[in-house]
């Protein structure tokens, strides 16, 4: 190990300036103007695994982007941990509310980040906790010590819904055996907290449309007579949450888990600084479910966001129309033992019902994905546990994340092995925001905590 | 008369032709982006009218976008009519949803234009409308008929809010000096039933900005937690109108005219078909204030409607974010006495008072416009009134319309005369919409009205 991490200390800013290579590929996965952009990133990271040591690189062809893999077997008699993560980025607007352009990475010191942070979409979600696998694997390589199978599928696809992932998976069981997942896809408590996520929530997310005249009408010949289509998009969206922070939709806590008091206890240990969480996003109060802390609404109970809306006119200066139609994107976070499927319908059904007679709706699935449970006693947890803790020098704790990445209950599914949420950005690195970043300290610390996982993991 | 009568119809393919090079000039005052054309069509503007005969043509400068000036006069002893209109359309947008480009007039029949309509954004609002003024003024001019003096302004800037012609009117007073406004840019209720309108609501028109989180967030690590700008607007916009279509803003109400029973029985004389009205515009039910016809509703009684709405992300595919801000553009309808700045001071009251205390609200105001009323007994009326039943051949009734030109107050204010507001169009030639258009017979028959009105009004 020791030579390891020496390498390690070693080679920092090459490896660095090697992830500048990659955040500076604008691979944004929801546009397909990117398209050419997103190849070239797969492309550069098929390169970085070949040249880290990885053998059978390919980029898998998929009816999406393409699914980079990689492997390094050494011996059948080994187990093998098969690392998930993915290349693709969100995208970068509101461009004009980033200080520099997202994708020409930076380093800059922040008062959280006091080592400095690499500012840059994609920096922590997800390439720059990839890349600290790719790395790690390099200095396992490079000092022999890799002490079982590793495998990687890094996929681009993630921010839109790994449309093309599971069938993928599916089709390629044989190939992706493995006795655990390692994913570098979430957050830790703070530096000086370090946590392994133990918990994920599901997704539903849905676009809506709401319409009224079937042309946009001038809002003085008409306005007064007709139903408004923003109206009714708004007046319905206010529906969807009553006054105490609960969703309307029927049946639709149903099969949400009930987690016992003393857990409930235990987690509300961690987070203790809502006034610190309120100054961190410069709100004036919190909201949420009554009867529930910020901690647990925003990872043991079930939400819904409007994520985007639009309608009428939005441009500059002033139109007076009554528009058509009107559109919203809502994503519902989903927990233990919520499905997808379950609440897309669930719903769709409501807002039919919700709709008044005068107007027609559409409901759109956009995709969704399963919640996530991984025990604390369970080995994965534990290797992941003790590696951080060694790498931090402190006490790592399990965490709840209100996130998702639905394909762990896929891998669980069709592998048969658990995920570790081994994530080592902070909640407040702006991920899918502007000005996102990564700290140099939790790159370092990832990529010296890897190769302890893996050594834990093949005791 | 004759002759100018048979001067019309033996140039009236001339003039349409004519129009169509005003028609291809895409002078949207909204966006920043046209504003050369916007000068490209003053210009050409100015050509007409010196090629029909006006003296002293000249485009003034504003600080926004020049106003057309001409004008004849011959005598002092005789009245002078100050013609008004604007040469200025909205956006296009969108785009898609129009039959032909939309800056590419070309002539179709439709069931209410047998006998064709010019299609092109502008064509009824309001550049085919002025063209018949300035038509008929040439056919006075070459069959030495003029029986008065006559004024010309039209300007580029009505479509946001006429900005800079108040400052104009009262800087230009003597210039200006007339015993009327002649304004064609209003409908007729149809070509069977010619109308003068008699009436204009006033507007008030508003951008409202709501913000939540001082960044955009997350809606896995967040969601749940905190006030989701987009919900807290569209509950805000919920809250507007109650569930009997009552603006609910405090003191709304506190001025509005109240029209007696027995001039709104007359009213509800004239639109007599709310079957055909849902029809034309593919309604499955109207809507609006509890106890008042769909007539009433559009003329006599104040609205609100939000015209935009926008926030998050709103692009192609999925993007799972709370977003830190959401706007919405909203105009309020006014109907004598009620003033814009009162209501928009009322509205701004109002929407603070119910913004819940975890958000900032932001309320900017756009441009507004007073309500208008001709009498019926009133010499301008009488004049318009005989010329069109002259010209369609068909008795003539008062109208009042729900649309606003904020202009009309100032006229009289400042230049002591009343508004005559004789426009041609009908109220389905989707002005403000894709496929706007204008009938031949009715860009014909406004044609023929003018010279009568003149001798009508020099009597």
């Amino acid at each position: 190990m020791e030579k390891t991490l020496e390498f390690i200390q070693q080679n920092r800013e090459r490896f660095v300036e090697e992830l500048f290579e990659l955040l500076r590929i604008p691979s944004v996965s929801a546009d397909p103007a990117y398209r050419n952009d997103v190849i070239a990133c797969a492309e550069k990271v098929a390169d970085f695994l070949r040249s880290a040591g990885a053998d059978a690189v390919e980029l898998c062809s998929t009816s999406g982007n393409p699914i980079v893999y990689g492997e390094k077997i050494i011996s059948d008699t080994l187990p093998t941990v098969l690392v998930y993560a993915h290349y693709d980025v969100q995208p970068a607007d509101p461009l004009e509310l980033w200080s520099e352009p997202p994708f020409e990475p930076y380093i800059k010191k922040t008062d959280l980040h006091p080592d400095g942070a690499i500012f840059a979409r994609g920096s922590a979600d997800d390439k720059g906790q990839f890349f600290m696998h790719i790395k790690a694997f390099e200095a396992m390589m490079k000092t022999d010590s890799l002490p079982c199978n590793v495998k990687f599928i890094i996929e681009g696809e993630e921010e839109v819904g790994s449309v093309s992932l599971g069938g993928f998976v599916k089709e390629n069981k044989k190939k992706l055996q493995c006795d655990c997942i390692l994913i570098s896809d979430t957050h830790i408590y703070s530096s000086e907290q370090p946590t392994v996520t133990t918990g994920l929530r599901g997704l539903s997310y849905v676009e809506v449309e709401v319409e009224g005249p079937n042309r946009d009408l001038h809002s003085g010949l008409y306005g007064g007579a007709v139903p408004n289509p923003i109206h009714i998009l708004s007046r319905m969206i206010a529906q969807l949450i009553d006054d105490k922070g609960h969703i309307t939709i029927d049946g639709f806590y149903d099969n949400v888990e009930n987690v016992s008091g003393e857990e409930r206890a235990e987690m509300n240990r961690l987070k203790d600084n809502p006034e610190e969480f309120k100054k961190s996003i410069g709100l004036r109060g919190v909201e949420g479910e009554e009867g529930y802390t910020t901690l647990e609404r925003t990872s043991i109970r079930p939400t819904l966001d409007v994520n985007g809306i639009w309608g009428g006119y939005t441009g500059e200066g002033a139109k007076t129309v009554i528009p058509s139609k009107a559109y919203a994107k809502i994503s519902m976070r989903l927990v233990p033992y919520q499905t997808p499927d379950e609440i897309t319908e669930k719903f769709s059904a409501y807002f039919e019902k919700i709709a008044p007679e005068n107007v027609k709706v559409k409901v759109t699935p956009h995709h969704g994905g399963m919640p996530y449970l991984l025990p604390a006693d369970s080995k994965e947890f534990l290797a992941a546990k003790d590696a951080m803790s060694q790498a931090f020098g402190k006490e790592v704790l399990p965490y709840r994340s209100g996130g998702s990445i639905p394909i762990t209950a896929l891998f669980e599914e069709v592998l048969g092995a658990k995920s570790v949420l081994m994530g080592f950005g902070l909640d407040s690195d702006a991920i899918h925001s502007p000005d996102e970043h990564f700290g140099l300290y939790n790159f370092l610390k990832g990529i010296e905590s890897i190769p302890r996982f893996f050594e834990n993991f093949s005791k």
